[in-house]
């Protein structure tokens, strides 16, 4: 290992496995030879237009294949994509922009007008996909070999606080992260992986890299739709599938009483801890579910539910995948078994810092362990439990309380579809919990029956203050929960800060 | 990656996954738990005993778990395993002993004898494997992490002129091995490795790496026997083997009209080229058949068939695992297809070098790539085929010729169970093809008739110039053919250098 260097996977891929199936979309199934060639084409192009080895170039598109070209080309060149989430407002992308020195923002057609006014107000050249296809072709082929040091994406996480900072991570980061999942979920001739995910994050990224990796066909949606990811898994051989709650909830509404194949392996759950009723809803139509607990930092998964606990450690997310360490960290010291503490994460597959962040780089790696501010405790057998976001915590009274705990009764009533809990400030207590619920569909009930409902179940200070009806709660583009913009939702009347 | 430090494999899968059957054997079955604390036991006596990281340690055994638990023992604690092949002369393994400068030879009870004249030799200590276990415990538990850079094993390699020189192999070639292999053979959770072929092997320590590393069982046999191991993957759910071509034909022979059960799904087949006649027997068989390619230097495997080819690409030995590349060079100059040339190699399994030999290393390793001296050539698809190891090429009147292929010709006689075929020099041609042929029972046939035979099947010039009848081809421990050990055979009036 004096040595990093490796074959181009796209181009390694292409000439072990040439006609295997690399995508499927809608409208178009390619194979690995294919894909070669066309992000062969992409490369010559933006080789063409001077964009060079460590530029950073914005990606701003919505789920294609186009999209995946043209990440594969950045990559074969050396560049280092900046993915942009296309729920951002412009001006938030445009800070991302600024904030990685990108030269360049390539953008698909559903995202021209956006990138307008992206690039308007920030000094970097916009290309749409079209335009870069219609330069005249560079030299043609990929480069044989790339560095695993290379820094491969730049992917921005979103803060809570200030600005959003740029993680990087290297194809080494990504490789082992590849190879850390294969040998926890294993991988067979016919797997196929449906990505419902947006690209823009890093669990999209890494499916695009585990299907060059692994040589493995996947399915590419648009965008997420419960029937038609159900139709994937039941009619078209899929085997394997990312989500988050919210998506997992609706597929299984969407299914009925209809199940899933039983080639149907892994559904992968990441982006948060999953409300217990969901797990059991699961475990009773035999869906095999993986949680799963993952950073953008880890180049997605960090832990995942092996399979043969995937139902004795029910609500878990598993143990570190191979390569990696977990430790539960509270002033400075390893915490024992069920304590909570700091989520501290070691591995190949860990960012080594933030872009041009060297503070906050500091401040989050610490002898070779990132501490991910999550708070978690492993269990006598070394099962990691996410409690929640750090930033999400509510101290009461002295009492930590998690929102996830309270949420996770919430939904477990027969008329909560939804819920979601923020701490408010108080002057009795410090913070008390204040929850949000999405009902269900012709269900009815009072707040003061629901509040009764948490007092039957819940420690004292952990009882929400209020349990409000919304219509429904604000998520990310991937279906995560965005509690601090519950704030929003709370009457004046109510606001004592 | 600026970092290459990876949990201990064997702690880190005793964490993960404690309960999986780690080994079979005869006598006993152990969980990654239980290995983990035999493991443990063994290390702190090895470093009572003084043995620090760095230090070379020869370990001279027959196959058993004892054997790999000193042999993770030493791996954990950083010191070099120096394997040496039992069925070399105690001159031999002492002469490697020496050469890597290992202080301790550690033994099992059967080769005990054997290593007192080892050592008596040579100035190293010899422990027998008791001996180490009666030492006082030092402290407990395994070393949290390892460098992949750190030098693993030195293993001897059977050179065909002069002494053997060590191959130095470390945890990260032993990694990038595993994970190369199963990107192309893929894991599933049922798999279960049989393993006969020997551990002072790079074959065998791989079957040990992968163990760990996938969290896979290994049915651990002492010694190769053809029904016994047929009753392992007909009975005992095996999934996987790693053979050589003797031993697939006396499976075969032993399997009469019987056939494997469908969930054994590879049958990974190394040593050196096979001929046609068996691969068609596997074939009509339905016995799956990965050819391999690999050296002691790459690890193991370099190059594997990959499933979709089995039966196109017969003969082949596939194309490079995922994180390796391979070129046909000669004279300084790339082959084009089909066109024969010494066979180099490159990939991060790849060795940087051999013990205390700067000036073989040198040779073998220009520019990051290793020139293995083994002839062969791509096809216009990028498969390897292996015609030859350099040291057996004859060359007859200018004219290329392969042993192997005459070999393959041989066997395919309904009369010949194998076949030799060696180079001896002629005045006239320069070398001419000379063969050895084991004769299959209850079959009789003249030397004319066999030439006969041949000359209908081969171009004059590879016509062997004698077919000898002998009762055994000599072959080395791993059941490789010797072919310069034939000479031996040849009468002395036939000897014309």
């Amino acid at each position: 290992m004096t040595d990093t260097t490796m074959p181009n996977w796209l181009r390694q891929r292409a000439a072990l496995t040439p006609d295997r199936v690399a995508y499927e979309t809608e409208n178009e199934t390619v194979d690995f030879l294919t894909l070669y060639q066309q992000v062969s084409a992409v490369a010559d192009r933006l080789g063409s237009l001077g964009i060079r080895s460590g530029d950073r170039v914005a990606l701003l598109g919505e789920n294609s294949l186009e999209f995946i070209r043209f990440f594969h080309a950045l990559m074969a060149i050396g560049a280092v994509a900046v993915p942009l989430n296309t729920r951002l407002t412009a001006e938030e992308e445009a800070w991302q922009v600024a904030d990685s020195g990108a030269g360049w923002l390539i953008t698909d057609p559903a995202c021209h007008e956006k990138a307008l006014s992206v690039c308007e107000k920030k000094v970097c050249r916009l290309l749409t996909m079209q335009q870069v296809r219609k330069q005249p072709a560079g030299r043609s082929g990929l480069p044989a070999e790339a560095d695993l040091n290379q820094p491969c994406t730049i992917i921005y996480t979103s803060g809570t606080t200030g600005h959003p900072k740029g993680v990087i991570l290297t194809l080494g980061n990504h490789w082992w992260n590849a190879t850390g999942s294969i040998l926890n979920l294993g991988f067979r001739a016919d797997d196929k992986w449906l990505c419902c995910v947006p690209l823009f994050h890093v669990s999209g990224i890494s499916i695009v890299m585990k299907n060059v990796i692994y040589g493995m066909p996947v399915v590419l949606s648009r965008k997420f739709n419960p029937q038609a990811a159900n139709r994937q898994i039941r009619e078209n051989g899929v085997t394997m599938m990312s989500v988050v709650t919210n998506m997992l909830r609706r597929m299984l509404d969407a299914l009925g009483e209809d199940g899933y194949p039983e080639r149907f392996r892994c559904m992968l759950l990441g982006g948060g801890p999953a409300p217990l009723p969901l797990l059991n809803c699961c475990r009773e139509k035999g869906v095999p579910v993986y949680q799963t607990y993952g950073l953008t930092e880890t180049a997605s998964q960090m832990a995942t539910l092996a399979p043969e606990f995937m139902f004795d450690k029910l609500g878990s997310a598993g143990k570190p995948l191979f390569p990696g360490q977990i430790r539960i960290v509270s002033e400075g010291q390893d915490q024992g078994p069920n304590v909570p503490g700091e989520i501290a994460v070691k591995g190949l597959n860990v960012t080594s810092g933030y872009w041009r962040r060297p503070e906050a780089t500091r401040k989050a790696i610490r002898d070779g362990w990132l501490y991910t501010g999550d708070i978690g405790y492993l269990d006598p057998d070394g099962f990691l439990y996410v409690l929640d976001r750090r930033k999400d915590l509510i101290i009461s009274g002295g009492e930590n309380v998690y929102p996830a705990e309270i949420e996770s009764v919430l939904t477990g009533h027969p008329c909560v579809q939804e819920a979601g809990v923020i701490g408010i400030k108080d002057e009795q207590w410090g913070m008390v919990p204040y929850a949000f619920v999405k009902t269900k569909a012709g269900c009815r009930f009072s707040e003061a029956e629901m509040l009764q409902y948490c007092s039957s179940h819940l420690a004292k200070y952990k009882v929400p203050v209020h349990i409000r009806k919304i219509k429904e709660l604000p998520r990310n583009a991937s279906r995560k929960l965005l509690r601090r913009k519950l704030f929003d939702f709370i009457p004046d009347s109510q606001v004592t800060d």
